[in-house]
């Protein structure tokens, strides 16, 4: 006991320290190299491939499908009245700008012009009433913009980034004087990933080929200027997402200066103790999302720094955030109680995300990543030559797994609880397995007892299932690991998915952390991992 | 019979040659003119002074008035959450530009805010739903706007021109992850009136005063880059309006560049005829509104240019356009018919306004204006020297006044009747008393009586009235006179206008030409006579 005390102890002076001075002395140097690395957006412009129409229809997901129908060509010509309504599909996912330009047709425009859009990534927010607004989120995140047009004749572009593959129009204010087409519409889709030509061994599987063509361009849409979450939804930088996006784009893309920006930013932006905020905004001027701190994230952090280094073997980046990785271990050990436990109630309760299901406790699945972390955190400061800063570490990650396994682990069972009311979860055994907590053999046997119980509280996001996949391939459960990735992603494809989803349940189409679906991200960063898997373990997803 | 046929032909002849050699040479030097006379939009910011609240009151105009409340300061530190809705009063009408400023008052911007802004000439805008909507004219004149903000903490200016006193905020979208207010707000408002002090006698009563305080603000707020009809809607450029607020403006701000750029803009938009055009637009480029043609308005287009000339002695600009005079008359004297009566059958039907007022023949109206318009035509061939190219003209108005007095005049009962059904209206007697086809006591008696009779068409708007007003000054009906500028334009005032409204019947609140009082203009050109009349005649109003 006296001796995880003064470890404890250690650590935090130790940190304290290197952070003050860097807080002083790096932040703006991080901002500018943050700036630096800035990737050049791609520009792309995108014209609509088809009329659809909306077609309600129990068997489709979310009880909607779209059904193409004739008069693309004659629309572009097709005096627009008031009432009228068309949905354009565009054909893929796109996030970027809108342009539309409405041209007279017959005699002068006489009165302004109001024409409702609505954007949308998927048919559900075309078919869906969004007021009185249900959500728990911004109601304006919802892609619905009323414009009004003294004057037309001249494209008109819509300020606000969108993100969708439909555009419905609807015409709200025309006048008997005249007539008037919308003659040209199109996008200037954006993105920071370059033209990639992604090779699959021949033997692969046409569901997996399918998979890893929706994977790539759930990554590319959310490639920005930094990895955001979501282009239609946050449209920001969050560790937890950059950590996904930076593996999968080293599996692809291969983009390491937009990683190696979204590190310095997130650095750069810490609060004033040096506990990395878990999102940051780029506009109007680089800021964090105050108060917004996730334990879990700030961990992932120093992951996600070890992966940049040993795709890039950029030392240079690596040691100078180096501090900030000493400090999230130093931040998160202040929450390890005398029984070893990490214990949420020691200091000032923090976020701890993990996943979207309502009542999961994070308690066991927090003790685990915490050993995931602190093994990757000395991994990488054996690559930087650090092992004198990070000396403690392996000493107070076998205490926290040795309390896991004496406290949290059902020996006779063979499985994890966590929190007061013993809540079994895939969560739990998930991040035992990769903090290798347990064998993989005991870890095999965790999750396969766990996931046969009907009433074990199971992953809602593919943020989830991307580290069940990488726990049952750590379990050698490879055939599981690729039927997962053919279920469940490939679940989302046979569904229509041009893009992976933010929440995605077998069993609830209208799954929503919000309250609402159609506020849901159906293009988001956590969601694109089969690249990663497919590509850096084809012998298990290639065949 | 013989004789007017002649006469007739010579017309034509004569005039057709001009207006073809005018036509190819002139269109392009008079836009270039109309261009070099724009007169400088002054620019005034103007902030509101307080909140407001509607309150429904059966004796209030329209049954809502505004009612003041406090908390204006305070508003602008307070927190705006969805649901949330204020009106804001800017204490008097605005033409311009609205800016606002919603600025981060805890945490940071986390998702994107959604305002819906209404702006209302007078309360009813504000409290009729504007959808569905039953108006005839185009829906996108309402003037509410919604839109969506990104990123906050920076001024935003709506791109539309409004028109308005009030400004209702409806807060649609917020985040429950920060706090804003509208930290600040106001008009950039733009007229070309320049400051002017109007004087007048000391024995001026406090109704006459207020109605020339209204009258004046009126004109300032449709005087921009053109005299406009209604800075709200049409926004646009009308001979009707340009005549009245061209006599208004010589009896106040006097700026002539304005008058001569609008007579100028007129002209180069004519038909290929050379018939004007009711009303042109100067953006995006200056364009009329095709196939709008109001021979009444084409003749009035004459009388301004008379006007314009007296006032300013600018006889190269009376002479440039002299032939646009010519055409006028030419155009309209083929109506005239064998029996020397204005027959709108004679040749393709054009519109005939003089008033909203539903059912109105126009038949009688137009023969005394044609009358009118000779004479004041003839007066300007007579300032220019161009006695030569109008020789037939007394003599034709001579025809036209006999064959009135003939077929319309009921010289027993003392009156004119205008139509297939004898339709005995104010606006018959009207033109008859302004074009002398009857003397001023016979115009007394014929006024009198019609306003005494219950079913005689009255006028529906303030620039039929104008005409009353005119017609009973010619009639020597000065008390008469005096008294409805006190009772109809009074009227308003004591209603609470700010500035004359388009269609105004002491009557009928709810009085639309379009069906839909909220879209009726409430700031209207046609309306802003007053002021003429006070400094014209001020033996009778300013006493």
């Amino acid at each position: 006991m006296k001796k995880i005390a003064l470890l404890l102890v250690g650590l935090l002076c130790a940190s304290s320290l290197v952070w003050a001075d860097v807080y002083q002395t790096q932040r703006q140097e991080w901002l500018k190299k943050a700036e630096a690395a800035t990737p050049q957006l791609h520009e792309t412009i995108i014209r609509p491939v088809s009329l659809v129409k909306s077609v309600a229809d129990p068997n489709a997901y979310q009880d909607w499908r779209m059904e193409n129908i004739p008069g693309l060509d004659a629309f572009y010509k097709t005096p627009l009245k008031r009432g009228d309504s068309y949905i354009l599909d565009f054909g893929k996912h796109i996030t970027g700008y809108y342009t539309f330009t409405l041209s007279t047709l017959e005699r002068a425009q006489d009165a302004p012009v109001r024409i409702k859009f609505t954007f949308a990534e998927m048919p559900v927010e075309l078919n869906t009433p969004f007021d009185p607004y249900p959500g728990g989120l911004g109601r304006a995140w919802l892609q619905d913009e009323i414009i009004t047009l003294p004057y037309i004749d001249k494209p008109v572009t819509i300020e606000r980034r969108l993100a969708c593959r439909y555009v419905k129009i609807e015409v709200l204010g025309d006048s008997p004087g005249f007539q008037f087409a919308m003659s040209d519409t199109y996008f200037t889709a954006l993105s920071s990933a370059p033209e990639v030509q992604i090779e699959l061994a021949e033997t692969t599987p046409a569901i997996i080929r399918d998979i890893n063509r929706v994977s790539i361009e759930t990554l590319r849409e959310c490639m920005q200027t930094v990895y955001e979450d979501g282009p239609k939804r946050d449209q920001r930088l969050w560790i937890g997402d950059l950590y996904l996006e930076s593996i999968a784009n080293a599996q692809s893309f291969k983009q390491f200066d937009l990683t190696k920006r979204c590190l310095y930013l997130l650095a750069a932006l810490a609060a004033e103790d040096g506990q990395l905020h878990a999102n940051v905004f780029e506009k109007p001027t680089p800021h964090p999302q105050y108060g917004t701190i996730c334990q879990d994230y700030s961990l992932l952090y120093n992951v996600a720094l070890l992966e940049y280094l040993k795709s890039t073997g950029d030392k240079e980046t690596a040691l100078d955030l180096w501090p900030v990785v000493v400090n999230q271990i130093k931040l998160a050990a202040n929450y390890i109680d005398e029984t070893h436990l990490y214990n949420p109630q020691k200091k000032t309760p923090l976020w701890l995300f993990f996943d979207w299901r309502a009542g999961l406790n994070t308690y066991a699945p927090m003790q685990g990543l915490f050993v995931f972390a602190l093994n990757k955190s000395y991994e990488l400061a054996q690559l930087l030559g650090k092992e004198d800063e990070a000396k403690e570490w392996p000493a107070l990650a076998k205490q926290i797994k040795k309390a896991a396994r004496k406290q949290l682990y059902d020996q006779k069972k063979g499985y994890f609880v966590s929190g007061p009311d013993k809540q079994v979860s895939y969560m739990s055994q998930i991040w035992m397995i990769l903090g290798s907590v347990i064998s993989p053999a005991e870890g095999q046997k965790a999750l396969k007892q766990v996931m046969a119980m009907p009433d074990a509280v199971y992953p809602g996001t593919p943020y989830a299932y991307h580290y069940l996949v990488e726990a049952m391939i750590q379990c050698e459960m490879k055939a599981e690991a690729r039927q997962l990735l053919i279920d469940y992603w490939g679940g989302m494809v046979k569904k229509g998915a041009d893009t992976f989803w933010e929440a995605y349940d077998p069993k609830d189409d209208f799954l929503s952390p919000y309250n609402f679906a159609p506020i849901n991200s159906y293009c988001h960063a956590w969601s694109c991992t089969p690249i990663y898997f497919i590509q850096r373990y084809p012998e298990i997803f290639q065949k």
